[in-house]
C-alpha cells in the first residue's frame, strides 16, 4: 500500500482533499480530509476514514450514526493532490440529517435556498443513544 | 451579491475549495480554489474563475484553451465552507486532455490506472497558439 500513497501530494499539514460522491448516482454527498493513516485505513478497512482538523484526529465516517459509507472506487486528480470516492452511503451523509451535505443552492435572487428534503432526524440519529 | 458571499467561511487564506461537476452527469470534472472575487467574477459571468495558489493570482477556466465552464448551479455544504457547482463543460476539464481530471483509479493490486480515454489533445490545445 505504501507505493501508491507515495505518488499522492499531502499539503503541509500532511492532508488531502476527498471528495466523497454515491457511487451508483455520482451526487456527490460531502467533502473531507484524510491524511495517509486514515487513507490508508479507508483502503485497509473499505470504510471512509478522515482527519478531524478541530479535533486533531483520525474518525470513522458512522462511527456515531452508523451512517458509514462503504468504499468502492478511489480515483485521484491529475495534479494527485484531490481524491475522488465512490461510495454506497449508509443512511444520510450530512450529520444534519441530509443524504448529501450540499442541500443548499444559491438562487437567481442571490439567496441560499435548501433544495432537498431531510431523509433523517439529527435530534435522533445524534442524541438519543 | 455581497450578503450570501458573507455566509461562506472562506479558509484563512481567504480560499474555499470549489468541486466542479457536470450539471447533467453529475460526473465530477476538478477541484480548485476559489477566493472571494474569483467567485464574485464566477456568479457574474456565469463562467467559473479560480484562484492559482502558485500563481497567485485569479484566472477564467478555459482563458487558453478555450474549454469554460457555464455555470449551472451553485451549493455550498452545511459547514459553508465548500462549494459545489454545477457546469457545462466545454471540452475537456483537464489540462491533460482528459474530460475528467479524475482519470487514474487505484486499482485492487494498488496501483493506480488511468481508466478515462483522451478527448483531446494537450499539444494542439496548449502549445499551437
Amino acid at each position: 500500500m505504501e507505493t501508491q500513497l507515495d505518488d499522492l501530494k499531502f499539503d503541509a499539514q500532511g492532508l488531502i482533499p476527498a471528495i466523497i460522491q454515491d457511487a451508483a448516482t455520482h451526487q456527490v454527498l460531502m467533502m473531507a480530509w484524510m491524511n495517509r493513516d486514515s487513507l490508508a485505513k479507508t483502503i485497509q478497512t473499505k470504510k471512509t476514514h478522515f482527519f478531524s482538523r478541530s479535533r486533531n484526529k483520525l474518525w470513522l465516517k458512522g462511527e456515531t450514526s452508523g451512517h458509514v459509507q462503504h468504499v468502492k472506487s478511489i480515483a485521484m486528480d491529475c495534479d494527485q493532490d484531490v481524491l475522488l470516492i465512490g461510495v454506497e452511503q449508509v443512511g444520510a451523509a450530512c450529520h444534519e440529517g441530509y443524504y448529501s451535505c450540499f442541500f443548499r443552492e444559491l438562487q437567481p435572487d442571490n439567496g441560499w435556498k435548501t433544495v432537498a428534503g431531510r431523509m433523517v432526524d439529527p435530534e435522533k440519529v445524534y442524541k438519543k443513544k
